[in-house]
């Protein structure tokens, strides 16, 4: 059976017709009306009609960033969307009548597409950490995706590493988020290029970019080796690492997969969270310890794992593929 | 259908043959042969059938503190006995055939006994954070015991809160343990009589036991309403309320369970929890948050929640209660 996957993103809405193998048949992408609900409505029924062009699509899978509850129905906030206690799915099924709809968070979404088809196949538990602009977190076990008591599990950009220490757009602070994001990434490369030295590399190319760094211009220094900009991704890896082995003796997965924008930077990002993730690790050497491996399913993993969790819910499976 | 639950401690093993509905229909205990584990397996099989005496008895649990594998079957390592990757299962099913046997975490089995039958009931996702000498956890997420990956997930005492903080047993520093645990009460409560003020109770106290303080000297203290006791359960619970929001944005439970010695202080360590909590909660007003509560079974968790889980997996439930 084939289902829908629809991801909304803030700036696009992207949908994909997928097969039971996590294939897509067939993709589409629209803007994302962000400041309009209801205009959101209209899209999304629009890809689905446009994808589904045909018999046979009776589930469709959404996944947008927020907090969505555990009925897979409404969201109670999104922070790109004006969205706050929205009935989504009811709003959708008003208008696809017949079609099994569910809603869930876009980093379970993707994470759910890695356990089923990318870098968690094979496995039953699995922990993956998407470091994107933030941290996001999903989180699978015994074959089931973790939703939690009222839909919000997963949060791991939100374990607090550092009391009192550099404050989050959660209101808090101290969170992962602030030490291992992409954000925290270019913070730290702009503070190794203002100490000099090996940072000379990143202030000379920030002054050649009018005297901003970006993910780019970062990406790029990496890529030619840069020192200071390794030393950048190091200190990235190293706070990920410490966090890793407190999130470890909670979830003991078997495989912690490293997702979103930075992970392309590969095992100059993955050795250093293995070498912090070891010296940090309870009761070392008392039991066994994850594989760190990154992500491969990238920009598809929104809609693949949307539309693979829609179809499972709708055969009754309910989310798990045991 | 019956079963047999059987909690290996440090010092004792206690037996019970409990019915469906959790409840304890005849219980027997034993000193530990701590340091041989042949003895052990004597002493779990002489309680098998003596609690057993009878047909009908299919499935026995048994409970231990320690790291057990996924498969239930294999200690990895116990803190307090002499066990190694000790084949335990297959050890007691080579003297008790046709019995379905499993192996859980102590704290695993206490905390399911507590989502089945205690303070956890009618809820599908509980966390619960046993306060004894340590911290120990158990996690339940859409009604099944969240085992993890290797079957040491829910080590919750183990989440670093202070990096480089106080040194803890596993050989890491500022791990919770250290922080919310009934013997960092204990610290607590020295230091503040040490300061003296509203230590000055503490200190007297502590000068009429010989100069030592321990459990029930501060809980005699905290029952008679000492300020300088109450500082120090205060402190605790600061403690955990904020390490207990970073571990709700993880794990998003309905409810915590507090459980172990401490707990039965109440109120006046739920409180500060409380507070703690909902002022450290990432993303506060944007998503539901999960009630606190004491456990309800104290000493009979371990039995209790090891036979069911092994009346459980012989019905083919795997633990799961749904």
């Amino acid at each position: 059976m084939h289902a829908i996957g629809i991801d909304i993103g803030g700036t696009k809405i992207a949908g994909a017709l997928v097969d039971p193998d996590g294939v897509i048949l067939r993709s589409v992408r629209r803007p994302t009306p962000a400041g309009d609900p209801a205009a959101i409505v209209d899209v999304v029924v629009e890809l689905v009609r446009e994808l589904g062009d045909g018999p046979g699509i009776v589930a469709v899978g959404v996944a947008a960033a927020g907090y969505i509850d555990a009925a897979q129905s409404t969201v109670y906030y999104a922070p790109n969307i004006n969205w706050r206690n929205e009935p989504f799915r009811d709003r959708l099924a008003e208008r696809l009548p017949g079609v099994d709809i569910t809603i869930d968070n876009d980093a379970n979404a993707a994470g759910w597409a890695e356990y089923r088809f990318g870098a968690g196949r094979g496995t039953t538990d699995m922990t993956m950490i998407t470091i994107g602009t933030g941290v996001g977190g999903a989180i699978v076990t015994g074959g089931r995706l973790f939703r939690g008591g009222f839909g919000t599990a997963g949060e791991i950009g939100h374990l607090r590493v550092v009391p009192g220490g550099h404050p989050c757009g959660c209101g808090q602070r101290g969170c992962i988020e602030q030490y291992g994001s992409g954000r925290a990434l270019l913070r730290f490369a702009g503070e190794i290029a203002d100490a000099g030295g090996i940072g000379q590399g990143i202030a000379a190319a920030r002054a050649a970019n009018g005297g901003t760094l970006d993910g780019a211009v970062l990406a790029s220094l990496i890529q030619d080796g840069d020192a200071g900009a390794l030393a950048a991704l190091r200190e990235l890896g190293d706070h990920l690492g410490q966090a890793c082995a407190s999130i470890g003796a909670v979830l003991d997965p078997q495989v912690f997969v490293v997702g979103g924008g930075v992970a392309v930077a590969g095992d100059l990002l993955l050795d250093p969270i293995r070498e912090a993730y070891l010296a940090h690790l309870p009761a070392r050497g008392f039991h066994p310890v994850p594989e760190f491996t990154v992500a491969q399913l990238v920009n598809d993993a929104g809609v693949v794992g949307a539309a693979d969790l829609a179809r499972l819910h709708a055969s009754g499976a309910l989310g798990s593929a045991e």
